[in-house]
């Protein structure tokens, strides 16, 4: 029996937040794959069993089942002593990003990704506002990526793992990543980390 | 000189948040008048000064800036002793609605109510696709708040302020609000609670 079970699929970013930290962290962990692409997450009987508000990932451990990647973030980084924060100003800093995340950086891309290339709606009106925003968004961290390897503190964080969800995936959204060329250097910096897995080769992929 | 300075306006949901978590908690608080529609928050100079993250609200207090509303709640939360958790397990299931607040129940609807009715683009693919994104976390919301009055606790929490951002806003998104019975009741019940205002009554107006 693993000590953490992931409810996840690989083409969740989302997921993959929490998959890349269990890994990172060497932690003894098994995905438990969620059919999203045939409604699995919207069933009232998912949802009463596994997570009333329709979302992985979901982290299964000691009789606890937690949802919310950036909550799974912290709670993995307490336990084993990496990737938190040192103080209670980074901790700041921390969440502050893991809410731009969830908020603009994650969610606006995520949902692009989801219609263009997913879903494969062509380009429409839709795609278009939500790369506007995404593109804002990406922006902001690229700027702030300028200043500093690693988005607080100088070293790999949570904050990193939580914004890292959707940038290794390959599908091409028509944003232009060589326009942020700060992101790309800090992806690299990521991907050379010891135990780093595209998100492809961590969890399970739908048929 | 007040305690609290909140760079807010009054059309923000998010502004709102923390402005009614100031009102309600008692404390000495100044607006400080953001001019977003004419593009402040967008500009260098505002970036630079007071959130790189181009968002409000920020709050100053003790020489600090804070931004996010949620780690604002927070902060309020924690130095006030009022609305915030009473355990672990509660501090979870509290930053777990304001995560799901930030990147589905707030974010869509404040975007669709943007679009539709402060830049007024009319009906297009893109406030079809907002409205029913914004929708499905309604629901999500009505069918928790159908078990219990506040979200955590049995009581007011910031997680309830949270969500609360853009509910009261006036302006009609084209949601069927009388089809979430259990918001619209939860709704009068944070209407009631000493010391509770309207936004437009809370924080300056864009002229």
């Amino acid at each position: 029996m693993p000590d953490y079970k992931l409810h996840c699929f690989a083409e969740s970013g989302n997921a993959y937040k929490a998959a890349l930290m269990l890994e990172l962290t060497g932690q003894d962990w098994q995905p438990v794959f969620v059919d999203f692409f045939n409604g699995q997450t919207r069933g009232q009987e998912w949802r009463d069993a596994v997570n009333e508000q329709g979302e992985v990932p979901v982290l299964e451990h000691a009789g606890q089942k937690l949802t919310q990647s950036a909550l799974i973030l912290e709670y993995l980084a307490e336990r084993t002593g990496q990737f938190g924060p040192r103080d209670d100003a980074e901790k700041r800093e921390i969440w502050r990003w893991m809410l731009f995340d969830n908020h603009k950086f994650t969610s606006y891309y995520a949902a692009l990704r989801f219609l263009l290339c997913l879903k494969k709606t062509g380009e429409t009106d839709v795609t278009g506002f939500l790369r506007e925003r995404a593109t804002a968004a990406y922006r902001i961290v690229d700027a702030h990526l300028a200043k500093t390897p690693f988005m607080v503190g100088g070293r790999l964080t949570i904050a990193d793992l939580s914004l890292a969800g959707y940038v290794f995936m390959p599908e091409d959204t028509g944003i232009v990543l060589t326009e942020f060329s700060h992101i790309e250097a800090w992806k690299q910096r990521i991907q050379v980390l010891q135990g780093w897995k595209h998100p492809y080769e961590l969890m399970p992929r739908t048929a």
